[in-house]
């Protein structure tokens, strides 16, 4: 029987080959190719339940706990969500093959960039099916192969799905290893998916920090990487009371569980009158407040006091810390330490503190008087999402199709020659 | 005494603490930075030859080559190059700050994107010290930190250059720590430096294959790199005569040494009437020509055979290897198999096969009638390089300021909140 190594060698290698393929496809195939895995999903329907339903009894008998589980679901309204997510990438314009910047140099050649896909990608994630196919929905709209691989406990669900991609993709007379889904619940197969530059382009990991900091500290291809969203909204000394007050409660309470939700609320040593209103209407909404002592002498009712660690964490939950601030040189320094570098918000009306808190803050988002909740690909008008990347090189921030691609410069000559 | 990584450690928590004063530096300060630089060295000459000199002596000792010594000579010419090179950065256009398509949401919030300096930027290369002056010039004109780990066969030249870097950023006021040359010859700081992401953002190795591998292989931060240049000219069935010979001549004999030389010509076998008169052309220059067996029919003056070794070899010298191929299919799949995805160049008058070649070719420069020696950040019209990345991720080709920087989402709010 052949090794882990030699089988994800095997899938690299086929990727590869692939993927030169799918980056020559025309749109009109890449599209037909997403309609063709959209009706081989709908055919299927009844397969895809019955495999998901393998997976569920096989999750409720390891114990899986009840967040995990829903993860898992695949039932009829999210395979309707499956439906209309690939309607939806193949009305998305193609990212592909657009030449930009063209210009005429003095030597006489003219010279543009080329938008081209960035050949292999491999996707890293955890419980939840529909990943198998809003990733390889995304990976084949911009011409790359996709390697993906899911969680183990997904796996008879992950299996079904392949089967309805390579349905698609015969259907259209496109290589079935453009999209390939690992098929064995072996963890030594992310170590090898990780370890072959030569197979592998970029590796995007989605799930949770443990995942992601293991692949990037191993990985020896480049990793997209998305860690904690420890978001800040920044209540200036100019702040609009009333803008303030809704974007502190939307930031936070909209939903929780979001990378992109606040978690530390800084207010201007000026800015206290608002304080108490918004601590109200966050702690209406059922959020538990942790205040510096300042935060707390302002506001009696918060009786837990924000401990060092507080600053440090994604909540992921109805908890946020507050602290007080003066001014907005120590609300940037607050943030600059404790930041994840994912959104940050400044609630003001001055201009100039406006502009410095949008140059000077080194987020992926920088905002001005707008919840942070708006952080998100759909929200950017990118039309999809991959995920959402706190590092600076090639893509920062919501990743939509054009983080998949990449750029060659095209030089049109007529017989030029350097001198 | 403290360890190289105590050292290390102490140069990037100096740097990133640097790179948050010099990125929200004005341009006119940074100009001002680059300048004052410049007038250090003018005055400095002298100091600058003789530690040079130093250099040179201990070379001769060491037994350094012919090329080596010379890539390590800093003359009056050099440092005259070196002083224009600071003033023409100095008038390159502000990389930072621009926010572009900046468009309206549905929800009524603004979206765009502004460039942003990355940080920190590590860069580590080899004998010539021109480099200290030109890698400190564009990352402080882009708005970053730079630690540059020059050779140890220069370092009384870079610790000389460094003195002129310190006098000038001292005389604007800037934090001496934005340039900071690392002042060991011990070749573990090299091995800290590209292990440190808590303090450095990315690194940029300049200098042989063995250097850029090991840096790659190693790093546990993103590496811009730069490996061969084993750039082809394909000569299409339907090439001009005249295009295909200039072209031809000059992408192999302009210069040897330089990445961008075609290292192996590929002509289709309904072009070979062309090859006689280029083989002559290019061999009474003075080059050795290395023939496919066919090759070697149509011109019997070639008698060396090109083994699968020379398709794989960057010459960097007078050598060229020739294969005939059977059209543009065969030509793609042997740069596909050999080429280093620097830059490839097809000659042909087919608009339908041109644009093919341009679409298809997988390499960082893709030109049609055009000499491969174009592919440079001045001929694109950059202003300014600081390497050519034969990566996909993040910058692709010359890379020049915009290299240097990220962008940043930027949203302009009124108070907007997420439904």
């Amino acid at each position: 029987m052949e090794s882990i190594q030699q089988y994800m060698q095997a899938v690299g290698a086929d990727a590869r080959a692939a993927s030169k393929k799918i980056a020559a496809a025309t749109v009109a195939s890449r599209n037909a190719a997403l309609i063709a895995i959209k009706d081989a999903i709908a055919r299927n329907r009844e397969m895809l339940l019955k495999a998901n339903r393998e997976d569920l009894e096989r999750g409720l008998v390891s114990g899986l706990d009840a967040p995990l589980m829903d993860r898992l679901e695949l039932n009829n309204e999210r395979i309707d969500g499956l439906l209309a997510s690939l309607e939806q990438v193949a009305n998305l314009p193609d990212p592909v093959g657009a030449i930009d910047g063209v210009r005429t140099m003095d030597s006489g050649i003219r010279v543009g960039k080329m938008r081209v896909p960035l050949g292999v990608i491999g996707i890293v994630y955890e419980s939840r099916p529909n990943v198998t196919i809003e990733a390889a929905a995304l990976c084949l709209k911009s011409g790359n192969a996709a390697i993906l691989r899911g969680g183990s406990e997904a796996i008879s669900s992950n299996r079904a799905l392949d089967r309805c991609i390579t349905e698609g993709l015969e259907q259209v007379g496109l290589p079935t290893a453009v999209v390939q889904v690992v098929d064995t619940t072996d963890r030594a197969a992310v170590g090898e998916l990780i370890a072959m530059p030569e197979f592998v382009d970029i590796v995007i990991p989605r799930g949770g920090k443990g995942l992601i900091e293991r692949i990037a500290r191993d990985a020896r291809v480049p990793v997209l990487k998305h860690l904690d969203g420890i978001c800040h909204v920044f209540i200036d000394a100019d702040a609009d009371p009333e803008k303030a007050l809704a974007i502190a409660v939307n930031a936070k309470t909209q939903r929780y569980g979001t990378c992109n939700t606040m978690e530390t609320l800084l207010v201007d040593a000026a800015a206290t009158a608002l304080l108490p209103s918004i601590a109200t209407a966050i702690s209406d909404k059922g959020v538990e407040l942790r205040g510096c002592e300042r935060t707390r002498q302002i506001v009696p009712s918060i009786t837990i006091e924000a401990a060092e660690e507080d600053w440090q964490t994604e909540y992921l939950a109805p908890i946020l810390s507050v602290r007080i601030v003066d001014g907005i040189d120590a609300a940037m320094a607050h943030i600059d330490q404790y930041s994840s570098g994912h959104t940050e918000s400044i609630v003001t009306e001055n201009y100039s503190t406006a502009m410095r808190f949008m140059r000077e803050v080194d987020s992926s988002s920088v905002m001005v008087n707008a919840s942070t909740r708006f952080a998100d690909g759909f929200e950017y008008g990118l039309g999809a999402e991959i995920g959402i990347s706190t590092d600076k090189l090639h893509a920062r921030g919501p990743v939509g199709l054009e983080g998949l691609t990449s750029c060659k410069y095209v030089v049109f000559g007529d017989g030029h020659i350097r001198q």
